[in-house]
């Protein structure tokens, strides 16, 4: 999906790299030892739907992937990323410079928790998250990628209570995540109040469970979930799906291999 | 699905009929100004798994489908149906006779918040539910299946909670409901410590929203869920999918058209 492309400028470190993103001269800072963003990331942009002038957030932005796609695909006016990871944050930052997104995406390197002191409440129209995706407690720990794969900074319950404080009333969030998290983030989005109205399974073959999901909630909204047709990654033949290309180009990638 | 048995004895009624079930030859008697059992209740007992020799309880039986099919599908030792409406009730008394099922099932006339005055708590394996759909206060009334639509003598609270105190220590819990009530189900499963484990969407077309949810829940489990692939209904020429084929047959019905 990335292209490496050689760079004579500063703005990246020795151990990265800078991958085109394939849309509108669109590129991005990473660490291939570090985190690198995946198919979910682009999943849940193409998933993000949202009225023009919309403000964003996005929680635990990492190297600033949706926003920069969010950018190409919404006529967003405002995307915030927040981000804890003084290093990760640097290079998101350094990518929105890299795209002259200066003027309408703003890396804030933040714990979530604090996102109150840097955002208005109840001011936001969409948030976005693409959490890490074990619980506290569980899994092998990679010291590089950590933070970014386990809830170490925050919980699924940090994240959904700070979404609901910065929507406003009727405001969109959505989340990809793990599929064996479906019952955690239904639980606590609904404790929350943030109700979930749709829901779309992915699947990586037609005949394999689920490994990711994708979720819209609204705040305050009506109780009643819709959930789409599923979405099939790879065909019998192990080639991406029509719908998988389709999306990527939705989601502001115009073709990757 | 059903067809017609004509009978000249007096197990049934002037408004009933006996449809048979095509399997073992099981037969059902259904009143078709009522409420008569469809692919849910099929698709349910396919769903259902259990060891031999097991104590299954099915929550507002209808007229009996379930425990007649789960009868020929497993090897439980006794299944009890639960049935609130008393000509329904009797309805399911007769159909059991009429199978010779006397010895293993056992449908009792009895609202399913008594449930604990006939059977002891903590003892069951397995409690099945095929319940009303439709929330108090929602959808049009139908005088004459208003009770098995609606909410009307139970909610989904009142069915897992007795769920949980039937069942014994990681005891099973299987439902068939409406995709739109996904959210409340499993809130309200987690709620009650029957902890969703497994979750199957039923899609009557390939590219077409889900309109039922299979679900198996355990008593006390662990919090983590499995989404299998999905259940297609009908390919783009609208026939039976093979997997439908497969679990009418799994369901304990050998053929059906």
């Amino acid at each position: 999906m990335q292209k490496f492309i050689q760079t004579t400028n500063n703005i990246i470190k020795s151990n990265e790299r800078i991958d085109d993103l394939q849309r509108n001269g669109l590129r991005i800072i990473q660490d291939p030892d570090g985190f690198c963003f995946g198919m979910d990331a682009v999943l849940l942009s193409s998933f993000v739907s949202t009225k023009n002038g919309s403000t964003i957030v996005d929680l635990g932005t990492g190297t600033g992937i949706i926003p920069i796609l969010l950018s190409a695909k919404t006529k967003a006016s405002t995307i915030y990323g927040l981000e804890i990871q003084s290093t990760v944050a640097d290079m998101a930052k350094r990518s929105i410079i890299l795209n002259h997104l200066e003027q309408k995406v703003h890396i804030i390197h933040s714990d979530l928790k604090n996102a109150l002191q840097h955002i208005q409440a109840n001011s936001v129209d969409v948030v976005t998250t693409n959490p890490p995706y074990m619980k506290m407690g569980t899994g092998a720990i990679s010291p590089t990628r950590s933070v970014s794969r386990h809830e170490i900074m925050c919980s699924l319950e940090d994240v959904i209570s700070i979404a609901y404080k910065l929507l406003k009333p009727k405001g969109k969030f959505f989340m990809v995540h793990r599929s064996n998290r479906l019952v955690d983030i239904m639980y606590t989005l609904r404790k929350y109040h943030l109700e979930p109205k749709l829901l779309q399974c992915v699947h990586p073959f037609k005949n394999k469970d689920s490994n990711l999901v994708l979720i819209e909630a609204r705040k305050d909204a009506g109780q009643e979930l819709k959930i789409l047709s599923p979405l099939i990654i790879r065909d019998a033949n192990g080639e991406y799906t029509e719908k998988v290309y389709e999306l990527y180009n939705n989601a502001g990638i115009d073709n990757f291999g």
